[in-house]
This record gives C-alpha cells, sequence and structure tokens, in this order.
C-alpha cells in the first residue's frame, strides 16, 4: 500500500477527523498509486493519521475512511457501512421504512462521495469520488438488498465527477425506473423528477424545518421565495394557510411547483416566475403585508472569497422580508451556505433588523433533518441553517 | 424625566438591542432619579437610544423598556406586554391554554427582570429588578384575568433581589395557593413543589428537547445525570427505555423524582443521590454500559472568568459518558451556560472525543424551548443547548 505524508504542522485537522487531505498539505507520496486505490496518511513524525482512497488528479487528494490502523477497507466495509446508514435512518425516524429520507451522506455516513436518496420506492445515487465510484456496482447490489427498491437511479451529471476524472451520466442502474415519483412528506404528496430536478431531484434537507413551520401559518398570508418545487408553499397550505404565493426564477420549478398544489387540491396557492430580489422590491413598494415570508435561498457562497457578497445579498432579502411584515410578523429564513456560518448569518439578520428599524426574536434556531448527521469535525457538513424569527 | 448620557463609544451594543446599560458606561445622570423611575438614554451625540428603568444602586443600572422615543412606559404598556408575551406561548405551542409553559422571560418579553411560569393551574412570579417590582400589582392583576390561576405565587427569594435592594421573599400573592402542584409536560405527569424547587420549581426550558430523545430510549438503558426532578429519566421511561438510572446530588431532588416516578407508576426507573463525577468514574471503572447518556448538569459557570475551568468540568464528563457509551450509543449533553457558546461547547465535546478516541456524530443541535424565546441583540436570552450525538 502507497503511504501519503503530511506536512508538518497538517496533521491537527485530520487528527480531529476531518476527512480530507489536500494535495497542498501532501509532503511526499511513497509508492507508485493509481486513482482509487487505498494509502495509508502518515504524520510528518510517521505516525498514522488515516486510510481512504487517493485521487491524484484531484486537490482532495485523499478521502480518509477510517483512523483505525486495524481497519482494512474492503467490499465487507462498504456493505456494513451501507447497512448502518440504513439503520441510522430507520432509528432517526422512528420508520422501518421511512418513504423519503437521505439514505447516505456521503463523509457524515463514513463513505466519502456517495449520496443516496430515497424517494418513495426509487433510489437515487451520486458517486461523486473516483474512490468510491469504484465501489458502484457494490453499492447498488448492497441497496438493491437491503432497501429493495423498484429502481435505482443514477444521478452522476455533475461536474464534481469530471474533476475527478469520471465520466458524466445519468440513467438506470437496477430495476426499472420512473422518471417522475410521488413521495410522501409529512403527510403530503410531492412529485420528485429524479431524472431532471436539481442534484437528485429533491432537497430532503428541510423535511423537518417544513413541518416546524405548522404553528404560524394558520389563516395566514405567507409569501415563499425561492419556492423551488413549492415544498414551503405547499406545507403552508396543508397547515391552512389563507393564501399563498411562491416565487422563483426557475420556469421548470414554477411548473412542477403547480403540479404539486394540484396534487394536493390546493386551491390557495399562485406561483409565479420571477425574480425574487426585484419581486420583493415591488412588493415592498406595493406596501404588501404578509403574515409569514419564507426566504429558502440557493447558496449564495460556495467559496470564502465570496462570502461577503453573499452577506450583502442575505442581508438585502431579509430586509425588504421584514419590510413585508407586520408588527408579530414571522420570518423564516434559510441558508445552506456552509460559510455562511450560524453566528454570521444572525449577525447579518440583525444588521437587516437595524436598518430596517425592527426588533427581531429567534423563536428557533434550526439546522438540517436528522438524515443529514452532521460529523464532528468536518465542519461541511454542518450548512444548513432554518431561523424562525418573530419581527416585532 | 432625567436623562442618562452613556459614554462615547458604548452606545453600539445599545443600538443593536441590547436592554442593559452598565454603571460603567453611563459619563453623567441628568436631573434628580429615584430608583425604579423611568429615564431616557442618550449616546454622546444626543441621540436617543432608548427608555427604561433606572437603579442606580446596580450596577446594572438602566434596563431599557422601548427604543421607541414616542412609547410611553405606562401601566398600559405593562399590560399590554403582558398579553402579547401569553399570546405569542398559545400561537408557538397552538394551545389555547398551554398546562405548564414559560409566560414572561424578562428582556426577551421586553418586561425586564420578570419571570412568570405557568404550572397547571398555578402561576409563580418573579421581580427580580427594583423598576418591574414595582409594577407587580399590576402585573398580578393583569394575570389573574388574562389566565384566570387558582394560584399566583411569588418565589422572590431570589438574592438578585437584595443587590437590587429588594426583600427576599416568598408567598402568595393571588388566590390560594398549593405548595406542590401537578403539571402535564409531554402526557407525563410531573411534581412541582413551587414553594421550595429550584427557581421557580421546575425547568420548563428543556420540555421540547425531553421530547426530542424519543428515537434513541425505546428499549434502552439510560443513565440521566444531574436528573434533579427526574424529568428526562422519567420521560425515557415514558418512551419506552428497558432500564432508567438517575444521578443527582441533592437528596430533594431525588425524593421529588422518586415520587415522579410512582406518579406515572413506572417501576424501571431508579434515582440515586450521587456525586455525578464520582458516580461517572465508579461506573466506568466498573465497564458499565448504557444506550444512551443524559448529561444536564447546572451551569458550571456564571461568569465570564470561570469559564476555563467550566471547560474541564464540562470535557470530563462528556469523556467519562462517552467511555459508557458502545459503538452506536447516545450522548444527549447538554449546557445552560450562556458563557459556553454553542461553538465553544461543540469544540470541548470534540476534545472529549479525541482523548476518548471515540468518533461523534451531531444529529441535532438544540436549543430552549419555544416559550424561551430569543431576543436578537442581547446573547444572553441564548443560554441553553441541548446536543443529540451519536457516538461511532
Amino acid at each position: 500500500m502507497a503511504v501519503v505524508h503530511v506536512i508538518e504542522g497538517r496533521q491537527k485537522r485530520i487528527e480531529m477527523g476531518h476527512p480530507w487531505v489536500y494535495k497542498t498539505e501532501i509532503a511526499k507520496i511513497e509508492g507508485e498509486v493509481t486513482g482509487g486505490e487505498i494509502v495509508d496518511v502518515l504524520d510528518f513524525r510517521q505516525r498514522f493519521l488515516g486510510r481512504g482512497f487517493i485521487n491524484p488528479r484531484s486537490m482532495l487528494t485523499v478521502r480518509i475512511l477510517t483512523q483505525d490502523r486495524e481497519e482494512a477497507i474492503t467490499e465487507k466495509t462498504i456493505r456494513e457501512r451501507i447497512r448502518k446508514a440504513w439503520f441510522f435512518r430507520q432509528r432517526v425516524f422512528q420508520a422501518p421504512e421511512p418513504n423519503a429520507c437521505r439514505v447516505i451522506f456521503g463523509e457524515a455516513d463514513f463513505l466519502p462521495g456517495l449520496i443516496v436518496d430515497k424517494f418513495g420506492d426509487h433510489l437515487v445515487l451520486q458517486t461523486l469520488a473516483l474512490g468510491i465510484a469504484q465501489w458502484q456496482d457494490v453499492i447498488v447490489d448492497e441497496l438493491a438488498s437491503l432497501i429493495k427498491p423498484v429502481g435505482i437511479y443514477a444521478r452522476n451529471d455533475q461536474q464534481v465527477r469530471s474533476i475527478e476524472g469520471l465520466e458524466e451520466y445519468k440513467g438506470c442502474l437496477f430495476g426499472r425506473c420512473q422518471p417522475l415519483v410521488t413521495i410522501e412528506e409529512n403527510g403530503l404528496k410531492v412529485y420528485v423528477d429524479i431524472e431532471n430536478g436539481q442534484k437528485t431531484g429533491y432537497f430532503l434537507d428541510q423535511k423537518e424545518n417544513r413541518r416546524a413551520i405548522k404553528p404560524y401559518v394558520q389563516n395566514a398570508r405567507v409569501l415563499d421565495c425561492f419556492c423551488h418545487t413549492g415544498s414551503f408553499a405547499l406545507h403552508a397550505a396543508y397547515y391552512g394557510a389563507r393564501e399563498v404565493q411562491g416565487l422563483d426564477i426557475s420556469p421548470e420549478a414554477i411548473a412542477m411547483a403547480q403540479k404539486n398544489a394540484a396534487l394536493n387540491n390546493f386551491t390557495n396557492i399562485t406561483f409565479k416566475e420571477a425574480n425574487v430580489f426585484d419581486e420583493l422590491r415591488t412588493l415592498t413598494e406595493a406596501k404588501e403585508k404578509y403574515d409569514v415570508v419564507i426566504l429558502d435561498p440557493p447558496a449564495f457562497t460556495k467559496s470564502k472569497a465570496a462570502v461577503k457578497g453573499a452577506i450583502r445579498g442575505y442581508k438585502e432579502i431579509n430586509l425588504r422580508a421584514m419590510k413585508l411584515l407586520p408588527p408579530g410578523g414571522i420570518l423564516i429564513t434559510n441558508s445552506c451556505s456552509y460559510y455562511m456560518s450560524e453566528d454570521l448569518y444572525l449577525e447579518t439578520i440583525a444588521d437587516a433588523a437595524r436598518d430596517a428599524k425592527r426588533r427581531v426574536r429567534i423563536i428557533e434556531l434550526r439546522r438540517q433533518a436528522k438524515d443529514h448527521p452532521m460529523l464532528m469535525g468536518y465542519p461541511e457538513s454542518y450548512y444548513l441553517k432554518c431561523f424562525i424569527l418573530e419581527v416585532v
């Protein structure tokens, strides 16, 4: 087995459980390596740090699978970790078969680069790193026998695969796959376009946050910004909102949101294709008022360098949302950017509140759903913030 | 009205909504003041910062009630704020009359120094600042007509009252008060000793966190450390634990915990009077194993200066708890100290995990119950952390 030596001073993060070794952290590689194989990682004093997949062409060169020197990484390891991940979802949701959930959340399930979502009787899989992609047949086999889905669909049409030297493609890997699947979420029916939807087709990480809006929407006029396929808006209607408006820039998302409203027989929701920034301005100028405003934007930053611009964007939408709320109005504001920490996002909202001359009370500080566990030592896995605020 | 001038450079915190002006931040006081009266607070440029109660003998000299120059503080203000606070609890719990909840949470309900808890048909009140204590008769009158309790009991036997120049006492203020009240929490019955229990008699801030343990305790062997009157332990038994052990150093708390177990007909809980630090060591040495360990200690620090010692204490109990857990075991670990921020507490647990040679996955990062809202700009109100962790 080849050995990767980490530069002096760079071992601490890995010791504390961060599962990545960057190319810039490597002093030398001892032995011949081919992409995807298992290597040992040692610190500058030759102490064992971990064992994982190597991909010499990736900046993210080693993805560690174990910190236990005695543990070999074999087919059995991969199969066992898949079983443990499934057991974990059954446990946290107290259900022998959750209708829709994230089954495998990559590094946080000790399977770096692997994402598996369950949508009704289908599974959608992504192998986003060379090392794990080599085990794809084993993974599909294990998932098929463990969960017995009707179909397993690959959404490997992700750019990150090219960086890893893998082809980009999508298609059915097992069974018979339907392109459009209906799932149940908190009692609602939702269409998931597993073939062409964003990422795996649907964002399951907000499941519990969508349920958490229940106390605030009864008889309310609700505005759902960046509504995507309508999930928060649908929940608002389901929990008794008087009138719901959804906004999203994507015509495909809006069309699907409308189908979802029809599927649940909701007649008090309207969805509109719009640039949310512009629309919020228009609504403020028109002095519109809502009892509840939901902001669930895509990540405004995916890098540390872009944080400043992102803060401006988050501040603007939160400020405008506050202006649409009467005293006692509820703001449900989300950020899925890892680079916006909870503290930084709270600060940004405090700034917006000052400019809006409003006081804010925090009712709940929420994170992602329980099927997206956070791995301690790997802060990239703590990415989602959902704040439920009262604007006094 | 007297005017308090704040030293240059100290206005920002107050502008951002922090409701306290410390003695050390005051440049001068213009006009005669008597303790408890309303004053205006201005910054060094004579800009209005807020209006609030003054107590010249307290380090915490002014407690701001409004940042709106146009808002007078009158009896009507106090009554309205009480009504809004009650409406807020009805809203967040979607109940016209929550059986047990915090009705008023001081500054976060814009009523500085006032705490009111509802325990079944009783209210327990604390007026912990001179300014608010002067309104106690109005407060009692408003609460009586609004909530119609059988009794309102004062737990003004708090040391902080002496600092404010108020007498320490307890007793019935309205109606007929029973010393021991039975409440219902998440379907369980719990005795609350409103006369002699800690603070108001029972810690309501963990209500939702106690419910959140449900997925993890079925058939489990559970250890509840610092169990006080048994609330986490009782919930564990209620949600199907096989065997529950509770530990607390207070004989009164243990006696009440035992009464609570009997009240709910639980026969698989034992409560033991013990120093948790010592007992955790003994259990580790005896190689005992639990499926779930709960740590809910009192605040190890109530000042910034004592944080270092507190970190040592929190690290020790978390480390020892991890040693009692098999792979896949659940650690439910709490800190109610404001000075242990979420990040600092996570770091402390990460350190403990490294020493214990264990990996930790975060399932939930929780805060206090919704009837203890957090006021943005007043971080002292974000004090409770409840982490649900899997120790892999």
